[in-house]
């Protein structure tokens, strides 16, 4: 059978690389030719998780195209999150958790999505189905991608199904998911020596809302003062990458993981940055404001972000 | 719970409205609160299955807003092909076996497609999944439509799950698939006392290749001969359904279930006309061309007129 890549999005975090993996296991057993491949560098926390149940980092590819015909999209679907040559390869699977945005094909394929907290637990229920065993370190990765999404289960984006999963998960893996996941977060939130231009990326995406090019980044920290007294320099990195890929607004989230807090930096024009204040129903000042509680771009960002765009 | 329509396209099929009352008794067993309803009244063949298997057709209704905030959609996606005001309620799930195309949500969602022959083959996997045991009469109505849509069995579309799907199935019903399905398949092959108006609209669907506004129409028969004897009626009333709905092009089916061979009526532009040739490697005569071996719309039709209105 011909050879497939499976990846998940741009900027890749620990849900889109360690499902990549995941799910390229899972087909290969059930008869597919796939390989795991990713569209960047594993961040800190993803580099963390991949350590710690000894896998290496996947391949980073730029397009799909010259090496397949096909590739399976995990953890995204909307084409400005996936890989740049998209359009030149079929889509055969899709496994994700995200809202279904200008993704268009033309052949029937198999597309599996839940409102779940990540797209492990989709894929842990697909081993369960198909009568997969998941192996003591795939599951230790898989773990990882929940805890490192669900936030150790305190998102609001968590499901039942996410708990089920994670007890199961981590009693294959072997560890105690609440000790092994704060490292593991907190493994991610090392921002110090990082330049505002890479941090405004590492966990970036695009947004179509209306006609207007908006771009989402979260960055988790453990001391939000601290990550603030970097304010004037987030915001000209991000004036400076909105000039440079026409971005209407772009909106940094700063997440506090130990008390699921945010603060929110946003650039962009007037008529945008109204729109972000008649969303969340607050006034920026300076750029600036507090979001109590909220920590998930998809389940409370993307969604009154629409609404507000499309009103 | 707040209750939810679930329900297939419009000029729904056997796969439609059988698989919309599968699914709504499933979700139903798994805690939701759902209707099945209709976007239009069963044709002939339908009406024969509900019947057998002791089922009222289910309402039908034009409009979904004012009696439900969320809807579920079985076998389809596209918007043109739902209800007419799909665009004020929220879709939660869908389960398909069709490409997708102009599908946006706000929110994620459940979405689960596969590439198989029959939804209800997706949906009798669901059952298994879920451990729901499918009732008798609703296992004869499951069947119905596998065997509506793979002509029992015979069209390329069909897949082993199919195969397999109705093998249980027919088992849990009692019957002998075979002669319960050629009996099902003929009950709507009677065009005699049908308009062309109704015939070209019965199981129609619109497409959006390009820009285009193409219009699909299949109609099973057992003589094509003596379906041909009525060509120009049909093109006439293929021509006003044009003009009255800006189609670019409309294209009749004329299937033989009996040997699965299948002949084409065109009308259209000149260009529109060209490609439809260009798709399929052919010349029409007269607006009219046999495509031997052609039974499937969604599989040997759309995808190489998606091609040629692509290039």
């Amino acid at each position: 059978m011909e050879k497939e890549f499976v990846f998940g999005h741009q900027n890749p975090d620990t849900d889109a690389i360690g499902t990549a993996i995941a799910f390229s296991y899972l087909q290969n057993k059930l008869g597919y030719n796939t390989e795991a491949v990713a569209l960047g560098e594993p961040n800190d926390e993803t580099a963390y998780a991949l350590k710690k149940f000894g896998f290496k980092a996947p391949r980073v590819i730029k397009e799909a195209a010259p090496e397949v015909k096909a590739v399976m999209l995990v953890d995204h679907n909307e084409p400005q999150q996936s890989v740049s040559d998209i359009d030149k390869v079929k889509v055969t699977h899709v496994v994700d958790h995200h809202r279904i945005m200008n993704f268009n094909t033309a052949d029937p394929l198999y597309y599996r999505a839940e409102p779940k907290g990540c797209t492990s637990t989709i894929v842990w229920k697909m081993f369960n189905e198909n009568n997969v065993e998941i192996p003591e370190k795939l599951a230790g990765l898989m773990l990882s991608a929940i805890i490192s999404d669900t936030l150790l289960l305190k998102s609001p984006t968590t499901t039942d199904e996410d708990k089920e999963a994670v007890e199961a998960l981590a009693k294959i893996a072997g560890v105690d998911y609440k000790e092994y996941g704060l490292a593991m977060l907190k493994a991610g939130t090392n921002i110090d020596d990082k330049s505002e231009e890479d941090l405004i990326d590492l966990d970036a995406k695009s947004f179509e809302l209306n006609g207007h090019n908006v771009r989402v980044a979260q960055i988790n920290v453990v001391d939000l003062a601290d990550a603030l007294k970097r304010k004037e320099d987030f915001l000209k990195a991000m004036e400076a990458s909105s000039k440079d890929n026409n971005y209407d607004m772009f909106m940094l989230l700063i997440t506090n993981i130990l008390d699921s807090d945010s603060e929110a930096l946003v650039v962009g024009s007037d008529e945008t940055k109204a729109l972000f204040e008649k969303a969340f129903n607050t006034k920026l000042e300076d750029s600036e404001v507090k979001l109590p509680g909220v920590v998930s771009r998809k389940k409370q960002v993307v969604p009154p972000l629409t609404d507000a765009f499309n009103a």
